[in-house]
């Protein structure tokens, strides 16, 4: 075959070998070859085609068998992928039963092919993202679980804010996986249909047998028959598009939270160590969020993407021009690089590395401010909203100009100490004290992802 | 109030009033109001607050009490809206009741009132969407089996192509936009959700109280309440953002078709005319395609929005800054565009004008060359594909070069009638025998539409 | 005037005041009538009207006489703004002069009115981003040298690095501003151009006076004649809003950091506090970064308004339907974020608050690993490189594992100390003294600044 | 070496050769060796490492040496391709010169490696599309001189508008590419700096002769040195993304209206023929626009990929991670994408096949209609511009109705003839007469064209 300058230096970092797979020119040419054999078994089965001509066409489709420089060469010339790979089909199947090479593609238009291809690939890349996902979520939920009465300090605005724990955080991405997958359950009926129209999407070439073998070919492929061809009605793939960029959007808020958390500074969680994992060239001691890198990327990557998909839905008349061209490789990569935030997400979570400790002192940083509220809530219903705010503010900033602890200071204040007593005060200062509905919140994203189980 | 530069010159262009009303100042303003009553509600239910809090606190949510423009300048201070709208509120409360106003907005905070402010405003978006895609969908529905049987040149890569029916063109429109309602529905119970967590989402300020008032406060507001407070998890709102990608898309392509169809050169269809409408100032004959420019400009504007959405999904920790900004204006913006894309594609398709005897004729513009793979497919069963495909395509070529029409051509090559007889041609060029199943996909696609009416 | 649902709430926070006016409804409607009064002058001049002609029309070019309103409702008729505004200039002028109102607009189209008109707000749009990055220029190199010598950690993938200068770190936003105010100079003569062709572009209805009318009226307006009218060449509008994206999108990397150094753990700059700025609902200690959420906020809108212009390049023929209808609204508000953002930043510079004495307690947090390739490298001299990696590799494990400070650990190796005498060690770990062209770099970013304002 | 799961089937369509080997990951690797072994030339001249080092240095620095799958394995570990990289590059160097292998990357990082490689990447780039698109202009240039009289329809919003020159709309083509050239000469010195800071960008561990070892080192690489390290500061490699995207929004343009014009029923210019080009699998007489699918298709993707260019501008401190990693392959996919479309619109112009009788014939499609405005811009000076548009309105209109020509419908019309002549209205409807400045755009497109060429 031709040497061809292969671009690949990122791919283990980014992506997942089995997406790899899944959309490499052999994965794309097999699914290419394996809408041809069906057809050919379908049209057999109506009686459109001699049966004797399906073994030798069946026989001929096998990627193996093809030479991709060669493919690539052609397509440049025909404008799509089918056009070469059907001729050379009929090459290959003619080299071996001349009469058989009569009936291949019969009725089926270049679209038809590559669409019905990229939807059997599609399915493949859907089942790994899906296992991967109950696999992540698996591994949220426990960890969810784990952590769930591990405090750390809520931060907003990035900014310390009142407490919450570990598990609560982990929960919040659990949720928004679990609903993910929910997304993927609904969208698949819609995803997972045949695409063969024949020229126009009449399939007129085929005469009073077109419905007959549009349903055994969708049968013969496990594929649903849409309500019509749809060439250019490609709100199917742009759906799965956007589904794959809510995974990515989400895991990158996960692969940010860890990031922060990381920080020098905070250094509460850590990404798992591996040998040589997160070494910087120049500072030996660092351990850079590699993973978090990767879902990082992909959360950033991936809009422009998906942007691309909606951007070429307007596509005209019966069959697209340039806007249908735009899909090709753009789906494909949005697969890829959700499978590689996945795959860094699992290693993320699976080796979680937790610093409960550092946690604990880091909520002391603001010495007591962030437990401010506690105390402002029950003031606010002695002496009311706005002067318990006030009262507050004055407080707080007092404890900060003073660089003293918010609960020395509220003691001082006759203010304060006229509405609340020591125990009160010592109780309200108290941080494990204070996580409301962290463990609820934990156990009721646990119950939705359960229910997805079963 | 203080005057504001207005930047409205388009809005009637390009948005529906109604929807511009639901996101309008005053339409968010009442909807964190709206959240501000309801609280108060649940918490007096609850027994958090006095009952007799609630009707002060109620009668003070009505935004027309409010200075927006006083606002707006609090708000470039505040850096978000529920701070002073607060703070207003509080005002107002107490310039009627002093006691009242010490139990307003307890235990949440702005990006509380704030988001589940905008679910609110959404749950009115939505149902206008929903309400027009319904109505359009009927349109389309009516239209497409009143033209199930008007042929017109399938266009494929813009090139003349076997024969279609403008029924099953305006069926893949319709086809399109009864998924989108499936999606709709679909995504409405993870969309409805009440935002409720206090300051880092613990709702520790409400102590045993708070899962009640939460529960009491979804109630009031009739939505429901989800597995956490999602102030971080974005999940809902881009999956909204994104079919509503999905309606624009679809509408584009709706546009796309039309104002190719319009073309001079083509003058198959029109958008009904109107007064005034589509003139141009230079050119008086000229009828401008002036509602599809209005689908093709929001399916050009929405990918880049919906992008937005996604880039803005990893957000920081409890709450984010910049990230959630970036959503305020930009979900509303949407909305809006789907909306006046909606409007004027139920203007165009419900009286949209069909020049039935220009398809004909256009039909005609390659002299039989169209229905060269009726032709193909047949001889191809006789001859073998590779060799069928070769004689029709120096036959097409012969046409072109000779100016004749392909019948005469192909009427005069032995090759050709060795194996078909002058009336097999003569009904193998005949365009309105090949419509395939034109009809089918209409009713198909007609079926799937009431099914979801009922 | 017709009251209109406004959307405004925002406004003050994410956008600034001069340019809104630019933009809004009244800068827009001004623009196109100071095309058609140059136009008038232009025609006059050449000889194609009567002088007498110029100042009635003239007169009615005042935008304070159209009400917008009404004009909005015609847009939507009409599909563009000049249509019915010309329509309505007429009106006026011959409610004063008959006559005159026979010479308005005379060889113009509306996108000729519509796109001048553009072009003279987007000057006044340039003037002020020119005016304010002039300004934040500034700001940053008299910061920049301020700081010069401050250290604080350097930190790469959001962990602590060898030691920079915050004057170092303010430099760098400087040298960005000023590549930009480089290209704001490059592109405006390609910007500020003509627009005007008539009906297809070849003003053939303006016979020979075409030329000179055409030059007359680029001179009215102070804007350059294009090399052919630029219906349907988009790309000097979306350079200009690419060069804007980068401004945002550095104004966002300084958004980014300063949020950063806001952390409650890092805490070493802040905005500049304001009554009332930043404070949260329930948190009344919090100082929230609400500046830098400005700047956040447009760096992550503008990228998908940039690609929404980028998209909308491919028009069709000599005017297209829907691609320019999609500038319409979002190059003026990549403007209008662009211009709050840049408001923000300038306010956040001005009054930036600095903590040097915690900058230099936050560099002993890694008690002094930020400084093992200070020793690495001059080991690496004295040993290999990989191997003095790995002796400091070792040593900063030993440091973390027993908590102590790097020099102690390395005090304690023989391998080490076999190589470094005490005295070299100490000078290793003196953050001070390694800083190395950080002052260097501060000089260049203001020699480069300095040479532009020349 | 490993096998890997190529994706490469659509490059040579896409895609031009010699900018795929740029990027490929020989490419890449050679780069970043280039940087090492120009590094060690600096170091060695300025006196930092032996002079003999450098021969064993510059030896090892050939990317054929490595393995390019092991090397992408590793990366997924690093976090970077320079780490281990940089590993292997040792170890070779240690197998013939153990002394050499100590003097290596002395005084970078990571970052400094792949971003100057990076420069050097993009400087070829820059060469290749420059190169292109001189060639491109000048075919451009050939094609507007030489159908600088062939009038044809203009076309606005799809409907014909008074006639145009096709040397024209090929002038307007090639005044997007001047002006791209023109940006691309303007950045060219932003764009090609060396990157060089070390771990946090101060160079501190090259110590005194750290500037001298930058000048030499940038020397070397015949790059400038940038007023200090741009780590985080992504401005420059954004600009040339932006003015990429610039390039394929221009291309996509001509690939659009060639599109239109070879649609079946316009049928006026042609891709040029090749054997096997734009086939069909089923319609053998088609002729597809293959070559402006891949403009179309380029400009659909490339805006998105910008967007995420823009996106990833705000990275943090002195290092990103995931904001920087989301550049790696996605600036190069921008490469070439345009590089394939520039591949396309050349063999498009070189070849393109215009049928200049068609296109008269089309040009009659309106019966007269397109030259209303001539008529109505005469009437507009002796009856007022409102009376003369509706009088023209009235008489297209009954032209249209009673599918006559507008020159009859004119002579039949008593306020048409008072006003003009036989004579006059049988010139103003003759399209040859009413071209305009169609020439003298051809001539100021062309004369900036040469401007650039001297």
């Amino acid at each position: 075959m031709t040497q061809r300058p292969g671009n690949q230096l990122f791919d283990a970092y980014f992506t997942a070998r089995d997406m790899r797979e899944v959309f490499c020119d052999q994965g794309r040419v097999q699914a290419m070859l394996d809408f041809e054999a069906a057809l050919a078994r379908a049209e057999a089965r109506v009686g459109l085609i001699p049966g004797s001509a399906v073994a030798p066409i069946a026989a001929a489709c096998d990627a193996r068998l093809y030479d991709f420089a060669a493919l690539g060469e052609a397509i440049a010339t025909a404008g799509n992928s089918a056009i070469p790979l059907v001729k050379a089909l009929g090459k290959q199947i003619a080299s071996t039963d001349a009469e058989a090479e009569r009936y291949v593609h019969l009725g089926a238009t270049s679209q038809d092919v590559m669409d019905s291809g990229l939807v059997l690939q599609l399915r493949q890349a859907l089942e790994l993202i899906e296992h991967e996902l109950a696999q992540l979520a698996d591994s949220l939920a426990t960890q969810a679980q784990r952590f769930a009465a591990t405090p750390l300090a809520g931060r907003t605005w990035l900014q310390h804010a009142t407490p919450v724990t570990l598990g609560m955080k982990i929960a919040g991405w659990l949720g928004a996986v679990t609903r993910s997958r929910q997304r993927l359950q609904a969208l698949k009926p819609r995803l997972l249909v045949l695409q063969f129209g024949g020229a126009s999407g009449t399939l007129a070439a085929l005469g009073e047998q077109a419905l007959p073998i549009a349903q055994a070919l969708a049968e013969e492929l496990q594929l649903s028959l849409p309500e019509q061809p749809w060439h250019t009605q490609r709100d199917r793939l742009v759906e799965f598009g956007a589904v794959l960029g809510l995974i990515a959007g989400s895991l990158g808020k996960f692969g940010r939270d860890i990031s922060l958390l990381m920080q020098t500074e905070a250094a509460e969680v850590f990404e798992p160590a591996a040998p040589g994992k997160g070494g910087s060239s120049t500072m030996p001691h660092k351990r850079n969020p590699v993973g978090a890198a990767v879902l990082i990327g992909a959360a950033t990557r991936v809009p422009g993407l998906v942007s691309t998909l909606f951007s070429a839905m307007p596509q005209e008349h019966e069959r697209s021009l340039g806007l249908w061209h735009a899909e090709w490789e753009t789906l494909p990569e949005i697969c890829c690089l959700v499978s590689g935030s996945l795959q860094q997400a699992r290693l993320l979570i699976d080796g979680l590395e937790v610093d409960a400790a550092r946690m604990a002192r880091n909520l002391e940083l603001t010495q007591g401010l962030v437990l401010a509220e506690a105390v402002s809530i029950v003031l606010a219903q002695r002496v009311g909203r706005d002067a318990a705010h006030h009262l507050l503010e004055q407080c707080c900033k007092r404890a900060v100009a003073e660089q003293r602890h918010l609960r020395a200071v509220l003691g001082d204040e006759p203010q304060v100490t006229a509405q609340l007593s020591d125990a009160e005060l010592d109780d309200l200062l108290n941080p494990a004290h204070y996580l409301g509905q962290a463990r609820v919140w934990v156990e009721r994203a646990v119950a939705e992802h359960n229910a997805l189980i079963v």
